[in-house]
């Protein structure tokens, strides 16, 4: 088989990015019938499936000795080390089935375990994020207007297209990247997720105290905690620099294989949640994602820091 | 004194709102010298006080019979039954200081301790919330663009301004709205806030846990948590109608006037965050705020069940 060409596969699944993202914001989520797996806030839409088949079909038609590996359809989540798309139709379907605007489209390719090429889109904001392994993290985006909303009855329009002008920034948007500081100076995301009791589940709530705690009770103080929603747009958000870390168990490879690469290529890390964890697998479902920094400056201190917060273990079949 | 015009109030905080947005978004939060105040996660930058220096002289000198109640320069927060303008100039400045672009400036006019104008900008997305008492809530944002981010080489550009049209949509942005199906339905905004210790540090804590918990712990079993950082904004996602509900504890009259009076115009409800406080006052610092549905469907049954889980009592002086 010859070498994958990543400039081509980053080409072809910006292309797909944008042609999902149009049957995403298309999708009215508030008719859209919601299934659930594995209890009631594990979700799923007729869009998320809707998505993938069609991804899945361009890819497989386009690339057919490739490996498919999508949440709708896996059944094991289990990456192998063969060439494999990873694709996460909806990353953030609650939100979606709120109207919440804070979803992507995530989607990944791997090879021989490693991810190297990464785009992540969020139709509803068009800001797309892309990435390939050794060439940096992008974020294209709509420029920023240069015109303000107008007063009531004096500008507004309900017809009128909008012209726009995009933006290609390289990541980190601050460059060079502050150094880390320290957990009491860290704006940190972690998610709830859909297990709600249990080990992890403890591990979990007791960690997110242990965080934002203060001194009298051993606490990280971390400036505040953040829940947003969408595993892949956290990892964006670590790779802009606007997180500083994300900690997660309970998600999947399609979750942050296609973060992971936009996040390293923008100078940050990505390790194992529990502590000591430094080669974590892209399937390994537990996850320290940490901002990149001038040098490095802060960054290993900061993932030992974090650790040491952690109350118990996350543990994942 | 004569009777105050709200439209005329509206249109002069709608016109701030655009002056301070571009103050906030000309600033470079990485560059602003941070202050802290109660303990190292109560922020403060010079934005902040540039902005409401700005909005206050701005006010004072059209409205001088006016109160003015500002985040940055009140010393107890109270509100009075006089004609009052409540205002935070960065309400969400943790956010802000991290880049994290979800921040607004929040300006509310109240008068007999009921707020009858709002107004909450976030200048980063130009997504403006307006609201007049008995008028109803807009939401006055860029209309959504038809074309698409181009591939890199493809159309991108670092130069061309953007030609943008505005749309002035009423709000919920679902008309008629569904529904409140309860909390295992339910997505649901709590902040970590920066009291870290303590009795509202304990009920926070639990009651986050006991609203996500599962069966097994008599929990809520919401579809999720969210934590995004502005009051404001959260009170204005109620108001859309993509969060069902938003608990808060610690917070102040300048971090939910605004939205109140928005949230209320889009068939919402604020009551109390403690059992049975039907008729919470606009600086009584602990809230929950409820959308709106077709005839007010669940609402008060929604009110009650997320009562029911609170675990413990927030109190403030």
């Amino acid at each position: 088989m010859a070498e994958p060409n990543l400039q081509e596969i980053h080409d072809s699944l910006f292309s797909l990015a944008i042609r999902a993202g149009a049957m995403i914001t298309s999708a009215n989520p508030h008719l859209n019938p919601i299934d659930t797996k594995k209890n009631s806030s594990d979700l799923v839409t007729e869009t998320d499936k809707a998505v993938e088949d069609m991804v899945s079909s361009s890819l497989k038609s386009k690339y057919p000795d490739y490996t498919f590996l999508g949440e709708e359809t896996s059944t094991s989540g289990a990456l192998t080390p063969a060439p494999t798309f990873i694709v996460d139709p909806i990353d953030g379907t609650t939100n979606f089935v709120h109207a919440h605007p804070y979803i992507s489209i995530s989607m990944a390719f791997a090879h021989k375990l490693k991810p190297l090429v990464g785009i992540v889109y969020n139709p509803f904001t068009q800001q797309l994020y892309h990435a390939i392994h050794g060439k940096g993290a992008y974020l294209t985006a709509p420029s920023i207007p240069t015109s303000h909303p107008p007063l009531p009855g004096k500008g507004e329009s309900n017809v009128e297209p909008v012209v726009s002008a995009y933006t290609r920034t390289k990541l980190p948007l601050k460059s060079p990247a502050p150094p880390l500081a320290g957990l009491t100076q860290a704006l940190v995301a972690v998610e709830w997720g859909n297990e709600r009791s249990g080990n992890n589940w403890e591990t979990k709530t007791r960690t997110f105290s242990s965080l934002a705690g203060d001194a009298s009770t051993d606490g990280g103080m971390v400036h505040s905690l953040r829940s947003l929603g969408s595993a892949a747009l956290n990892c964006c958000a670590v790779a802009r620099g606007d997180l500083d870390a994300y900690w997660e168990g309970g998600c999947w490879a399609w979750d942050v294989g296609a973060g992971w690469v936009i996040v390293e290529e923008a100078g940050g890390k990505v390790v194992g949640g529990n502590e000591g964890e430094w080669e974590p697998r892209v399937d390994g479902r537990q996850y320290l994602v940490v901002r990149g920094s001038e040098g490095r400056k802060g960054q290993e201190e900061m993932i030992k820091e974090f650790w040491g917060k952690v109350r118990g273990r996350l543990e994942y079949e």
